[in-house]
C-alpha cells in the first residue's frame, strides 16, 4: 500500500542534539496510514517508494504540528466586562463585589448547557487549529462541583471529535474553592474534589490531574493530597505552580514525578535542579504575564543551566489569559522571557508533547503521528517573529491535510 | 433605486457624546450607493424604505470598518534573523556589523522589484482586512533613493487596486539617513528627500508628508525644512514624535498644524496641551513599545485632561513593530497603556479617520462611506479583552460585503 511523499520542502524536525531547529534540507517526508513513514533522500529515492504520489511543497517549511499544552478553553461567558471595569479605574474590591473574577465564570459555566459550552470552546479551538495546532489540553476547574466538572470534561473529549484535532484532559477540581465552601478548602477536597475525580476517573474522562498551588487556592499539603489520590488512580499529574509567589509548588511536582510544573514565575535555582531531577517539563505561559502585567520572570537562565524542558502555552482563559494563539504566545515567550525562536518552538512542539507525557508527536521522525504545519516563512526564526499575522500554509493532522 | 437594509444588529456608531461607544440599539442601517444612507427606527420603517432587502445580522454588533492609521507595510525582507541574533545574546553593535536594522531593510526593499514588494505586503494587508480594516496608511521611507522612495509609494497605491480597501500614502523620505549620506543629513534632504517629495507630488503619490524627528534621524530644525516643502506643495504633514527622548518633536508637529503626532512617549504636559490647540491627533503605537520593551508610557492622563484625540496603529514595520493586527493593537492599547476598550475602538475608527485627515469615515452616521465590520461578539468590549482571536463575521467595503 502506497503513501504519499512531501517533496521540495526544509524540515524543522525539531529534534533535539544536532542542527538548530533539527533543520533537514536534503530529504523528503514519506508518510503512510497516518504516520511519518520515513525522510528519503531527496535524489536517492528508494526503490520501494518509487510509485508513490508526490506533493511538492514549493520549498516551504514544515513543522510538527503546534501542541498548545496548557489551556483553560471550556468555559462559560467571558469577562470582557471586568477588563473594561478595570480599565475605568475599577478596583479588584469593586469587581469581586460585582461578583467578578473566577467566581464569575464559575457562575458562568455552571448556568451554561454542555451544548453552549462546546460551541463557545469550538471558536477557540478553530483559532488554534487555524494555526497548526494538532493536539490541545484542556482542564476542568470551572464547575468545582460533580456535574459540572464531568460536563466540562465531557465536552474536552466531544471537541477531538468535533474537529480533526487529539484532546488531552486534565482534572483541575482544585483549582479554587466555590463560593459554597469558602473557608473550608478540606472539605471541598474531602466532600467534592477527590469524589469527583473518582467518577471522572471512572468515566474514562481524565488523563492527567492537575492542580493551583498558591495563596489564593490550596496548599502544598492539600495538593498532595490530590496527588495521592491520582497516584492510586494510576494518573499523572501537574501543577499550576509558583505563580504569584514561591509556596514550593514546583518541588511539590518534581516529588510526585509530575509530567509538568506550570507558570514558575518565583521557582528559584533549587526548583530548577529538582525539576530536572524528576525529569519534569517546565510550562512558560506569557500570556497570563502579559495580561497581568507581570514583571517577575521565571528563572530561565536556572532552568536552561539544568537542563530543564521548557514549553509554551496559551494558557487560554477567560481571566488572566484570554489568548487563542499560540504563535503569539511564542513571540510573548520571546519578546517577554527572551528565549530564542527556536526555544519558543520547541516549547510548542517537543517540550510541549513532552509535557502531556506523549511520545508519539512533537518531532518529525519514522514511526510518530504524521501531524505536521506548512509554513509559508523563509525561515523558522519568523514563526515566533512576526506578530498577529498566520503564515500557515497546510496543516496536516494523521497524515491528511 | 433602492439599497439594503441591515437589520436586527447592534450598532457602535462610535460617535462621540453620547452613549458609550455611540451605541444605538433600536435602529436599524440602511445603505445606498456605498453609502449609510440613513439608521431608520427599527420598529416604524419609513415608507420610502419599505421595499428595500433586508439582511438580518443575527444580533450582531457593527462598528465602524477599523482604520490603520500608521503602518510602513510596503517594505522589502524581514528582520526574523536579527530578532533571533539578538534573543541569542548579539548586542546592537553585533548586528549593526551584519547590516542589521533600519539598514538591513533599506538594503532589501532597494533590491526587491516592484511586484515582490507588492505581493509580500499583501500579505500582511489581508491580515488587515480579514480583521474588519478598510483604510491603511502606508509610508515609504525605506528607499531612501529617488526611484525606490516612488516604487514604495506606487506600490502603495496598487494595494487599493488589488484589494477592495482604501490606502493613504505618506512620503517618509526623512525616516533615516541612507549609508551613502551618512553624516550628511542636510545633503541628503536637499539632494534626495526634498527632490523626490516633489517628484511623488507632481505624479499624484503623496496624501501627507511625514517624518522622524530622533537623535538618530533628523532634527526639528531639519524636519522643520521638510514641513515646509510639504507647505508649499499643499500637503498636510504628520510626525514620528518623541518616541525615545523629548526632542521637541511634539511641538513642532503641532506648530505645523500636524494631522497626527505619532508614537509621543516622552511627550509632556506642555506637548499635550499643544496637540489640543492644534487639533492633532495623538497616535499610539502599542506594538513598538511592546516589541522594544519600553517602559515610559506615553503622557495618557495629560493627553485625556487636554481633550487630544488619541488614535491607535500597529506600526507594522520590521524591526520595532511587526504587527499586522489592530485588535492586537487595541489589547495592547488597553493592557500596556490602560486605555479603555472603547478609547481603543475609538483609537481604530474615528480617531484614526481623524489623523489621516478624513471626515468620510470612521463613524457610523448618515452619508458617510458604508465601510463596516460586523463582529460575532456580546459586547464591544470583547473586541479589545480577547488576543489571538478574530471575531469578524462580514466585512463591508463601500455597502458590499
Ligand atoms: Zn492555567
Ligand atoms: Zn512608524
Amino acid at each position: 500500500m502506497t503513501g504519499i511523499i512531501l517533496t521540495n520542502a526544509r524540515l524543522a524536525t525539531m529534534i533535539p542534539g544536532g542542527e538548530p531547529y533539527g533543520a533537514v534540507t536534503d530529504r523528503d517526508l514519506a508518510i503512510r496510514d497516518g504516520l511519518i513513514h520515513s525522510l528519503p533522500p531527496r535524489n536517492a529515492r528508494p526503490p520501494a517508494l518509487a510509485d508513490w504520489p508526490e506533493q511538492d511543497l514549493g520549498g516551504r517549511l514544515i513543522t510538527p504540528a503546534l501542541i498548545d499544552c496548557h489551556t483553560h478553553i471550556v468555559h462559560g461567558g467571558n469577562r470582557a466586562a471586568e477588563f473594561e471595569l478595570r480599565l475605568q479605574g475599577a478596583s479588584y474590591q469593586d469587581i469581586a463585589r460585582a461578583g467578578g473574577g473566577i467566581a464569575a465564570t464559575v457562575a458562568a459555566t455552571r448556568a451554561a448547557s454542555e451544548e453552549e459550552l462546546l460551541a463557545a470552546a469550538l471558536t477557540r479551538v478553530d483559532a488554534l487549529l487555524a494555526e497548526g495546532a494538532a493536539l490541545i489540553e484542556i482542564k476542568s476547574g470551572y464547575g468545582l462541583d460533580r456535574d459540572t466538572e464531568l460536563t466540562m470534561l465531557r465536552v474536552a473529549r466531544r471537541i477531538a471529535q468535533e474537529r480533526r484535532v487529539r484532546v488531552r484532559t486534565s482534572f483541575l477540581g482544585a483549582h479554587a474553592l466555590p463560593p459554597e465552601f469558602a473557608g473550608r478548602a478540606d472539605a471541598y477536597l474531602e466532600q467534592v474534589c477527590l469524589p469527583t475525580l473518582q467518577a471522572a476517573h471512572e468515566q474514562g474522562l481524565v488523563d492527567a490531574v492537575d492542580g493551583f498551588c498558591a495563596d489564593i487556592a490550596f496548599s502544598s499539603e492539600q495538593m498532595a493530597r490530590v496527588f495521592d489520590c491520582a497516584r492510586q488512580l494510576g494518573l499523572p499529574v501537574k501543577l499550576h505552580a509558583d505563580q504569584l509567589s514561591n509556596l514550593g509548588g514546583t518541588r511539590l511536582a518534581a516529588r510526585y514525578a509530575a509530567l509538568s510544573a506550570d507558570h514558575v514565575e518565583y521557582a528559584d535555582e533549587a526548583d530548577a535542579a529538582a525539576l530536572a531531577a524528576s525529569n519534569t517539563v517546565a510550562v512558560l505561559l506569557p500570556g497570563a504575564f502579559y495580561t497581568l502585567r507581570d514583571t517577575h520572570l521565571p528563572p530561565l537562565d536556572a532552568l536552561r543551566r539544568h537542563g530543564v524542558a521548557m514549553a509554551v502555552a496559551t494558557d487560554c482563559n477567560p481571566g488572566s489569559s484570554p489568548l487563542s494563539s499560540l504563535l503569539l504566545a511564542m513571540n510573548m515567550a520571546c519578546t517577554l522571557f527572551r528565549l530564542t525562536p527556536e526555544e519558543a518552538l520547541a516549547g510548542v512542539t517537543v517540550h510541549a508533547a513532552r509535557a502531556l507525557g506523549l511520545h508519539d508527536c512533537g518531532t518529525i521522525a519514522p514511526g510518530l503521528r504524521a501531524d505536521l504545519a506548512v509554513w509559508d516563512v523563509a525561515s523558522p526564526a519568523e514563526l515566533a517573529y512576526r506578530i498577529g499575522i498566520n503564515p500557515l500554509y497546510q496543516r496536516i493532522f494523521a497524515g491528511k491535510p
